[in-house]
């Protein structure tokens, strides 16, 4: 058993990597640390795991040496010491913002400010095994991947790998999302009466995460619109593009077949008949499944790519635990077999 | 016209209320106050509003006289200054809990500390027409109904009325309740990924309403079971009771009937078929119906009792609007004619 | 008073209508249908009408002629008799989609058969009184309108008839619904366990309503993409286009101000501060109001153009009714003064 | 590896089975059976299990010999055919309630018509670990549980056997379920917008699990009232009974300590801070665990007993693969160690 911590773990997306950490078969939980919940259990913070642990939040001063630490810090934070955490594990997680971007003055032009550790930024390694998995095998420093842009990215890589999409057009993506995504800390958004029911574009543009997209995909032209919906995990993106010239059904059933079989967590829903037919972020709670689907308008080139996930997971603490076992060598299912529920 | 003011504009109650009254046909709304959003127009707060009105917050400072006003404001803020507000208007109208009670060491016992203007609460009349019309017919001072009191209390009137409730034993009421009770202000549990889904029993005994029960139905033993239900309006309350010996259904029957024939916003709700056979608020949101229910089991005397109501409606602004109608000598349906929708 | 008779009155839209008409101040319902529900209150199938009404269905084979019939039935059935309803009343607005594209071959392309009574479509008016107020004024021959499609044309109509959308680029309308759109017949699909929770892109491609869109903004590059998200009432569309080069973020602002100000159901949302920034259908349920809203990209000229309606309402029974308020010569908001609710 | 089969497995109480049996270290499916999916893959009806087998559905004529034999069949199926079920199989799991109740008399009161298998009433142990650890781990034919009466039989459990609760008094449960205990078949009242949003008490008296609760609490006066709310999983019960003379809350906490340290699944939930104080089934969501909590109102000795399951877990295949677990001699918790999601 490797040991782990976790720093910031009352967070959602540290309570759904904790989770997973709790029942992975090689990894066991060392410390974990939250500021604000110092000396309370676990469980009083993220109530799923009351009798899973005895576990209580520690101060981030009172860390010890371990192979493995996840930060799941708010985004900007990680950066400021890097080279502490560097100096108390092994392996780095990091499922910020901070070092998902490779180029620091891309950083600074998407998130506003310099980066405080651009000599980092090339040592990690953007931690989507379907776009990195050679990489990660080698990795010791590990990104977290934005969800929405994973959302994106998964949803069109299929088709960009086979060279089926008109990159000079632009990329539209509609992204409709769960009040997870909005973590644990309240805002007057947030309030239960003014959330529910919402069906609320919050952002038409310039969303963060669009530079996770144009750096993953090497899109130039990709625009990334946000819609809150009634739920609270899920992401789900309908995204516009333009296939080549002569490109038919048929070409993009194979590249999203060829994708989708290459890789354990991704799935490709299609069907003609039954209530779904297409992918659905409702069925992936809990699951690290990304499902994908696709329609064409043959006469336009219009091409409609999908992709559902789990926010937390997928799109957060599921790929960094997919990531990380592929650094150790590891198969990248392990401690990631929650296949979600039916009906939920 | 009659010129009204609402002191405590900002909150749900007083956001409902403004809604009625700038379509009632004989009350013209003068002034709004919120200390918070001084200089910001109304619909910047109650979004249903834009482009019904320009009103834009003032201090309650600037009140001026008027014919009614209505105060909304935290419970324990109307008693303070009771006396300035009557200077002020003819009408009050406070929906707070400050002058329900009649009795100044019951409010006491209940609310936890004495009240600041005892003198004042035999002056005014609880502002439930079904209980108290005639009464009201002559008020000048109307007090708001607690929104689970009402539940109870009208879910359990046309029985008591009628002499058919064993009033030795004890009576349960559940009531299952929205978000908005809850009122505007954000707190850790009302934040959306917390609030979403849950069936929390959040008080299985004392609930300050429960004293607004003892006093209008003269109950002993009655207890208030408070659960949170993922909806935004609506409070359904299903109360437990016993019949007296010999009771059958046609007595209940006839009781339920006399009074919801007797009063424009009770209905009777037992239907062998179709979907809607019991009381439920799914309908009423907006609407000043309370729907009624009963079930009998004739063999033990249990009696479930069952209302249903729009907490911000007939639990808060509605019945207070309605008793205002009344006191003024009008019809006391006027500006309450909504219905609520269906399906929703 | 004028008399008036809806066929078809046991669904959704009947039934809003229904709710309108026996609140309307110069109308009078004389009659309801229903083949499947005859001699039943209607209150059995639409509960929010208890104790407003003892109309009862009756079979369309006993209508009585009146001074205007609403016809609310599926989509090809008012077409095959459309010469008996019109010897039946001066007035007919039919809310299927039978009358609302004016060219037979149009028809055949979008719904697969030909149309059963292609002499009629001119003298038909579209039920939008936005952009056909003066037709409207003169009309006896009222068409419905299809929500998703008026979600898409009031969104984009300000910009459009500014002549700032560059129309020879693609306008993707991306449209998140409720679950009334399906209407009252249950489906699999429909089924609340696998209703509730969903982000279902039923429709990439291809829904009728498109059809209406180009006929009404003239546009040839049109895509809507369908989102079933979970809500009941609601439909939002966001939609993509392209602005001509030059257009400024002013530029829209004016065009959009216009239109707003001089359509007393039409309302601009674009805020910078506080919940309610954006169109949001959820408080619209019960409204006629179409709130819209605009983001520009000044970089790329990309425009998202929103709209929220109630599919209910402005979708469907709203703008019928605020169309024929205007064949009679009325106010056009004669009954449809329900702002909404907040919070709900 | 044991063979094991699921006779009607296209339920949701079949499927969620046999997401626990794909995923269990000792168990191997061998055939599911539907009638009306004969030949297509089980992830067309249970999309969660896409990419997890490969199994088809198989008409219930060509099962095989297995180990175990898991029946999922409608109430009263089972029942028929008992005796060749038996010949299939050394274990016999029945989810229905066809072998819950251990007196044909009972079982000819509650479900109104004679049991058609009198004679294997008493070979069935009842399968809830809980109260039947010792038999279950001898017994061969295990029933399934009913949800509601799950839940209310934990919720009482602990006070009752500490010999707290007076049984000469009635003892109501108010229970509000999810969405999903309906079945996967669609009804007129399940149909999205008219099952969305509601808080409906559809059954008063008379559930047929009450009578479950008599004869596994022994108790004589016992109500089950249901009120469905909006969510798709979860069962909650709040239990309303009378405490002996004398008893103290001191008690009952030793009493409910004491039965959720002996119970690997039953967690106490009773905290004085935080969001998460009570139990509450939103966390539950694939969970086996069942949490309790209780109020006690000294004075008057009225307690209330709370239990949150999930109804297709705790509330059914979860307590069947419990007590399949204890009948081969295995850990209980084999295969059920999901602990549910937070925030979901």
């Amino acid at each position: 058993m490797l040991k782990v911590s976790i720093v910031g773990a009352s967070g959602y997306t540290g309570g759904e990597l904790l989770r997973l950490l709790l029942d992975h078969p090689r990894l066991e939980v060392h410390q974990v640390t939250s500021r604000r919940y110092v000396g309370q259990y676990v469980y009083q913070v993220h109530p799923n795991l009351r009798k899973r642990t005895r576990l209580k939040f520690v101060t981030p001063d009172a860390l010890e040496p371990v192979d493995v630490l996840f930060l799941a810090l708010p985004h900007g934070e990680a950066q400021k010491h890097i080279a502490r955490w560097a100096d108390l594990a092994t392996y780095i997680v990091d499922l910020s913002a901070d070092f998902r971007l490779r180029d620091a003055d891309f950083y600074a032009r998407w998130y506003g400010q310099a980066h405080a550790a651009p000599e980092w930024l090339n040592r990690f390694v953007y931690g989507l095994p379907e776009l990195h998995r050679a990489e990660l095998r080698t990795a010791r420093y590990i990104s977290g991947v934005g969800c929405n842009a994973t959302a994106t990215n998964l949803a069109l890589w299929p088709a960009l790998r086979a060279g089926l999409i008109d990159t000079t057009r632009p990329v539209i993506a509609e992204i409709k999302v769960g009040s997870s995504e909005g973590g644990i800390t309240p805002n007057p958004g947030s309030h239960h009466p003014e959330r529910a029911n919402v069906v609320r574009t919050y952002a038409a543009f310039g969303h963060r995460h669009t530079a996770e997209v144009m750096q993953e995909l090497g899109l130039a032209h990709v625009h990334l619109t946000m819609t809150s919906v009634d739920m609270v995990r899920g992401a789900m993106a309908t995204v516009h593009a333009w296939v080549r010239p002569g490109t038919t059904e048929k070409d993009l059933w194979r590249a999203y077949r060829a994708v989708t079989k290459e890789n354990p967590f991704l799935r490709l829903v299609k069907e003609r008949r039954g209530v779904y037919r297409v992918p659905d972020p409702k069925i992936l709670a809990g699951s690290n499944y990304a499902d994908l689907g696709f329609a064409l308008d043959e006469e336009t080139g219009h091409l409609v790519a999908m992709a559902a996930i789990d926010n937390l997971m997928k799109g957060a603490a599921g790929s960094a635990l997919q990531s990380l076992n592929l650094a150790l060598g590891w198969d990248e299912t392990l401690g990631l077999e929650f296949p979600g529920l039916h009906p939920i």
